[in-house]
């Protein structure tokens, strides 16, 4: 029997997984995140890591033994040594980075062979939740969702008219309606808007932003990424198939590299047939540059976050970073980033934090790649 | 017989001493110049320090022997140490600063004890001069005017309406003439002008900055100290007699302290009797602040004038000092400074850079005057 969508979100029996991809450098927060220390093995906001922070808020709902990290083999060991209690299986390493396709689809096959009735998560490693109860509430109504055979997405109630981020439409169709929220039929995936077209999604009070937040029955995703992505399907269910046999790395080695690139967003969600989303608000954030990152901390009566020592004379709206605690003494400025790192020291402008990559690209080209 | 104005100004007979008055810390230079470290140790301009090629430039009219350094207990093992050529007992180390008065003061008394006929020039210690040649021809013009018994300053021909500088009104009046330059008969000493005010001096063009830069027979200079400042006369004349002898140390400790603090611009050039200014052009410079050193710093197209290694993109008319060659990376900033040492950062407004002091003096106010 299919439950109503007025049955309550509280009552999954189906054994819950979660994935993160670990993934992306947050080239945007250089010089704080480096190739080899990327964005979620920082310890941004809390004293533990996004990664961690993110395995933190999973646990209610999936314990160590059914959460995956799936991370490149540079990072395979900080991730180990950051969540002591993830049993190391559950550490999948890329041997190269296709993106969240192959990520989830590894995981959704490995996942499928433990367990055939299971439905599964997916929540980037490097994000900021400030209201997790919010977080796990929408999860709870998704996993509901997910149940019936829809492939959820969480997606974030606009808050501003971003232009950075893609969007989800939802329909009126509720297909949970519970307590802690409701899962709607999703009319579609929209790719990043102009300042236009986000300024009427804003207004309309229909579209969420996509924080790749997936939820679903492993089964019905597999199911999707057969007729979507064959190739892709075939490929992670052969490598899954080898999964902890002596044959685990030499197939992995063999099939992962001749798999096509792609995400899941436009893999799988873009064109899949049943997709709901669940509407919510818990105080998200990709923490994806300077300018967002000091919005999320703390700040004096001038507008100043600091991390680390500053003294300041007539200086505002600034974002500064001192990783070793240095001081860092400010004179009229307005709308800086300073970022103090042992061997690379930023100052830009708040306006162009996003444009940090370029500065990075620039090292890359002089040389200088010890330094990104 | 008295030389008549025409006279050569190469054909001095006395010895001629040089002194340099080696106090103030520079604190507009801060974070690089500290109280520990003031700017003239530092090597700002050259690879050698400030204090360094100033003596550099005195070493063709005065050798060693006759050059006496006056400085602070914190900076003489450091001015021994840069100055090795330099007799121990040429630095003359104050017991506290009072002033250029004082100081002086001690060093005409000690010299006129050594050679009553000497001429002796005070040059501060931490001062850029780009073309030394022409510093020389002055300081020799200005012998030969002080050999007529002048007290005698070297003054800069103004480039810009400065409000930051003290003034020098020259007369009509040669007293001086070789193909070297002009000494004239001075009008007088004026305090640092409004901006109107300096606007009519370079237009004028018998206004020059008063750089401290003197000249004159010690027993002129004496003399008039007697007249104008008799209590720090006697003070200074019974340190001296005491110089060089067992009661050296006793007599400066219980003397100098009694002694009325004062500048040499002050206590005697604006009120002595017989002042002549010897107008000169020699891309003199007293690399007072961030934007003053940043203009002698070599600059890029787009006028970032950089020591160590950096990066920018979309940054214009900039200063970065990186001590420690770390990398500076600036993105979108305009008009900035960026000074970079191993315990404090400053990042300001170039604009602002003479108020680098209000950020040392809020550090001291903090119980961080470790840093300054």
């Amino acid at each position: 029997m299919m439950p109503s969508p007025n049955d309550s979100a509280s009552t999954s029996l189906r054994p819950f997984w979660a994935v993160i991809p670990a993934g992306g450098a947050g080239t945007r927060l250089w010089p704080l995140s480096r190739k080899a220390r990327p964005k979620f093995l920082l310890p941004l906001l809390d004293q533990r890591s996004l990664l961690q922070v993110t395995a933190d808020r999973l646990q209610e709902l999936a314990a160590p033994e059914r959460t995956l990290v799936v991370c490149g083999g540079a990072h395979a060991a900080a991730v180990a040594r950051q969540l002591p209690a993830l049993p190391d299986e559950n550490i999948l390493v890329e041997p190269c980075p296709l993106g969240s396709g192959p990520a989830i689809g590894l995981a959704a096959a490995i996942i499928a062979r433990h367990d055939p009735e299971a439905v599964m998560g997916s929540f980037a490693a490097d994000h900021d939740v400030r209201d997790p109860a919010a977080f796990l509430a929408a999860v709870r109504v998704a996993i509901a969702a997910a149940e019936q055979g829809w492939l959820v997405t969480i997606g974030l109630t606009p808050s501003r008219p971003e232009t950075g981020y893609g969007y989800i439409e939802r329909t009126d169709e509720e297909v949970v309606l519970s307590a802690e929220g409701t899962a709607f039929r999703a009319a579609g995936f929209v790719e990043k808007p102009d300042r236009e077209r986000a300024e009427a999604y804003l207004a309309s009070g229909r579209f969420l932003w996509n924080a790749s937040m997936f939820v679903w029955r492993t089964a019905s995703f597999l199911a999707e990424l057969a007729r979507l992505q064959p190739e892709l399907h075939v490929g992670v269910t052969r490598i899954a198939a080898a999964w902890g046999t002596p044959e685990q790395e030499t197939v992995l080695a063999e099939v992962w590299p001749t798999l096509p690139p792609s995400t899941v967003d436009v893999g799988v969600m873009e064109r899949a047939e049943r997709i709901a989303v669940v509407p919510a608000e818990m105080g998200w954030s990709d923490v994806g540059d300077w300018h967002g990152l000091g919005a999320l901390l703390e700040s004096d009566q001038h507008g100043n976050a600091a991390h680390g020592p500053i003294i300041q004379v007539d200086t505002t709206d600034s974002v500064v970073w001192s990783d070793a605690g240095r001081l860092v003494a400010l004179l009229g400025m307005n709308n800086a980033v300073v970022v103090d790192t042992p061997d690379a020291l930023l100052v830009a402008d708040r306006s162009r934090a996003q444009e940090v990559r370029a500065l990075v690209d620039l090292l890359a080209g002089a040389g200088r790649g010890d330094l990104t």
